[in-house]
């Protein structure tokens, strides 16, 4: 069941964008053409090599949706493109790795965006990665409404015409789009997550990256949801950082009434904290602390960047910040 | 021992405030003096006459904290302030109720500040009362980031020094002041709360405001840090739109294991929400839902602000502020 | 043949205003009504009562034109500000003089926008009667940007639809307007002027207020195209603050071979500078100098805003503003 | 005489930035270094290769004074850097022409501050080399603004400490330093050519670039200061765009009294406009036209930043930025 649940939902939205798309240019009413439009996608990146896949799938799932545009990558993270920064002093090493050049040279945003704009791109979406809008997309947002507001003495030398960011793929505040429908939607593209927990009579337990610094419900209100959906599968999601953390519902497991757990990372790639804090050999990680509870636990080192479902989320909302402010994506 | 713990609260942050300003100047390396200085007390407001006096307690602590300096209020709600507008052409009777001028002819933060600033008040602290930094904060800022923008050719005629916001109640997002030391520091003030549900043997229940489009987790930590400083009591605290709902956690009220529920607006003030969707007649209100279910429901129409310690708060956000932009208050 | 240059351009200007009105009414693309859209008139303003009868033609000016528009004042200048404000105190005295209360009463720009977004007008045009764009209409600019760039959590809490300014007088930097046609349009309403100092076969000399901090060619380029429009005529532009002042062009007055002068501010009002710097009876007045250098000086105690046809350059550059903004004023 | 003035104005100017860092290192007041300090010189740009030498130049003092900064440079005219784009593809060429690498591969103001950034720069100085605060200018404070606005969740994320830009030769408008210094200090560093027009008992004519779309005073203003400091010889200063043109100022060339004429560009580099329209054969060049007129004309093919006392007025206006910032440079 929820392997059709999962294939009718990609084809769904890839559908839609794709029909709109064709609706909008038999309307014509959109003038501007995808020549001087762009897209970023913006990563918090990763300095895993393995877990880069999980980006590239965004990256290939929105060049596919939008054959015509020029698609650009920028990683976030200072820490992490400092590292990539030293790595490019062994550039070919990399690369022989198959580490992608756009990502072992990946510049901030600020270049990313200025280096668009030399080539003549003057709309420029920059479509974060990130699961719902705190830190990193707030950072991100004043980054994009700083380089929008550039005014110049002459109307046709203003360095962008549009210049937006879309919503992460849990959703935003506000009232333009429902974060309530966008945690509805990503919740249908874990069907397949549920399956699996299901065929395996496991608890299916996320572990998020959370913060201290932002107070979300957002965990307990995707897990609320997918218990909703899934009501078979007993879904949990905890934090690496803040709330709620492992200790906030170790206790809860129990209900659950199987010793089986599928662990996952409830991030976009299995990087650094799914290695580590998730399923790593420490005593600290939660692998090792739920095996000393007595449960059988079952790590699925992969990131959500990597489920085509959950990919697609960031093409559909790409679509509708272009839809927002006119713009015809091809 | 509540009441104590609460005095203690209430002196030692006014205590903090005034030796905080006598050791400022006594050190005498903050130079600019409260002749120009102002204070604006943002509340989200309210249309119910009696629910003002909680207002007006925060405004009076504040003053006492600052008798040097200007203090000021405005309302944050449009639709609030476009009643009082309507209640201005029957002036006599609300001032004969009792409502102070400043709430009759309250004004938006816009002419607020600009009325400071043609009375030469160039630096202003805004102050919001509200809980946490959401939907009504975030908008506020936005304000105030706009008229700190404004610049003159010639630095002398730049209309404001300083033009900065404290945070709310609960705190907001970053890491210049922890929102957990902050949910720490206001569990504090409700010591009286706990205490009278302690002594009646009560669940103590608080109706947040909550809201649909802001994903929050405040009200769940803030609700486990009350269990953890006052373990004798089952503290619940739900909101009136958005989640945690009373439905949400209605089946977990069993858990307290008593049929007696102590009631109160976890708000500012005890107005609309608290007449109504609190303790009204309707069906569909908590005092009624809840009364149906067994329980013996005791409401208290008392606003936060209308608890000196809690009301305090926001006097020492209001210095943490000053502080930080280098303005002495007195 | 001046006068009627004169009548024919007002009678053009107004009608050109009122076509277009109707044009977009038939059209009826432009959606936006009347009903939320209010007209600011922002003037450095004077202390000089008998003064504000220019600033009172434009603000009548602009009401004519658009009769179902609010038109409000303001006065750009601080220190002017300040004087009205001490007359407050024996306000029905300046009543009774005629001062109008709009005036007696004048807010800055910030409460006067706050204001108008209180009563509901969510479209605000400020239109400065500044003579050029220097200092007081960029800080005007940075006030009306700064306001405008207010965003709020929801867009319908945006206080703002359309917060935008026009454009002095004489013009502004840029292309989207070329200042060489405004200078020609505002000559062309000097035409008065030009047809007195003929027929008194006087030299037309014209102080403007200048400034020691912005360098600027227009009173240089406005005066060169004085003499194009009106070859009969020896026009000279100087001003009491910065370049070019009267010592600048003193020798050159002999090459006009007449003794006689016809003295003008080129300014809005005839205040201060007019009454005292211009024909004031202290020895350093340019009423003085010129009389012991043996012209025979004739002062004209008249702002430009009292030329009928110079207040409607203001007229059309506020439905400029209005068009470049999709607003129907009527 | 001349020499002297010049060779003691270079001595002073430096001498003034020396003393004035050791100062303050010396008084420690000052805690940031210079390592993450950087200085970007932004130039206009030229696609003429030997009029690079003149950029060069400046950049050279640049380093000289500030031996222990990273020193930078950008084009701010899209048109120029996109000509420089198109010979990157044959770049062995340009760089066996001796074109430096960063000049050839020259890239705009954003990537330019985005790259700093990204190699730990926090403090950055953006000095223009253009000659008077007009469009180029405002359009490159408006991009300095900008990216000066992002602000971080986490203040320690924040991009830039510091990013501020030097005013322009002859200066801006505002009272934080007076242009008619800037112009009387810029004017001494003439002396040489006044020297040289005097030698020749000929007339010292400048051309200025000038713009359509910006009224502006400098050059006759530049234009008094010379003749009143250097009596001997008769300084025109006309401009190729705008005013005064050529033909605004020919019949006054009589006025001399010699027909001889030394032509030089009174821009920073002696590129295309003093390549054609300059000195160039058409008809139409000020060298054709002033030849058929009857004078002598020596064109001086040498922008003004190939004169170390002018390029030595940018170190000048970077030294006053950096203590306005309170950055000590090294």
């Amino acid at each position: 069941m929820f392997n059709n649940v999962q294939r009718i939902l990609i084809f769904g939205i890839m559908l839609t964008v794709m029909l709109a798309a064709a609706n909008v240019t038999a309307s014509g009413n959109k003038t501007r053409n995808s020549n001087d439009t762009a897209i970023v996608i913006a990563s918090f990146g990763t300095t895993v090599p393995s877990a880069i896949t999980a980006i590239i799938n965004i990256i290939d799932k929105t060049k596919a949706a939008y054959p015509n545009t020029e698609v650009r990558v920028t990683f976030t993270s200072n820490i992490i493109r400092s590292v990539w920064k030293e790595r490019q002093v062994e550039a070919q090493r990399w690369l022989d790795e198959g580490i992608p050049k756009e990502i072992l040279f990946v510049k901030n945003i600020i270049s990313t965006i200025g280096d668009l704009r030399e080539e003549g791109y003057r709309n420029i979406i920059v479509q974060p990665t990130h699961m719902f809008y705190m830190e990193q997309s707030q950072d991100l947002q004043s980054y994009i409404d700083a380089l929008a507001s550039i005014k110049t003495t002459k109307e046709k030398w203003r360095p962008f015409d549009t210049l937006v960011m879309g919503r992460p793929a849990l959703g935003m505040p506000g009232d333009r789009y429902s974060y309530h429908t966008d945690v509805a939607t990503a919740v249908a593209t874990l069907a397949g997550d549920a399956e699996l927990a299901k065929k395996e009579d496991a608890i299916l337990l996320y572990m998020g990256h959370g913060n201290d610094h932002w107070s979300t419900g957002i965990y307990a209100e995707t897990q609320k949801k997918m218990r909703e959906v899934y009501p078979e599968v007993h879904t949990f999601i905890g934090v690496v950082e803040g709330t709620p953390s492992l200790n906030d519902f170790l206790d809860h497991l129990q209900y659950a009434k199987t010793k089986k757990i599928i662990l996952k990372p409830f991030m976009i790639v299995a990087g650094d904290h799914a290695k580590n804090d998730m399923a790593g050999p420490e005593t600290d990680s939660w692998m090792s602390i739920l095996s000393k509870e007595g449960y059988e636990v079952k790590p699925v080192m992969e990131g959500l960047g990597s489920n085509d479902a959950f990919a697609a989320l960031f093409v559909s909302h790409i679509k509708d910040v272009a839809d927002d402010n006119g713009l015809l994506l091809q």
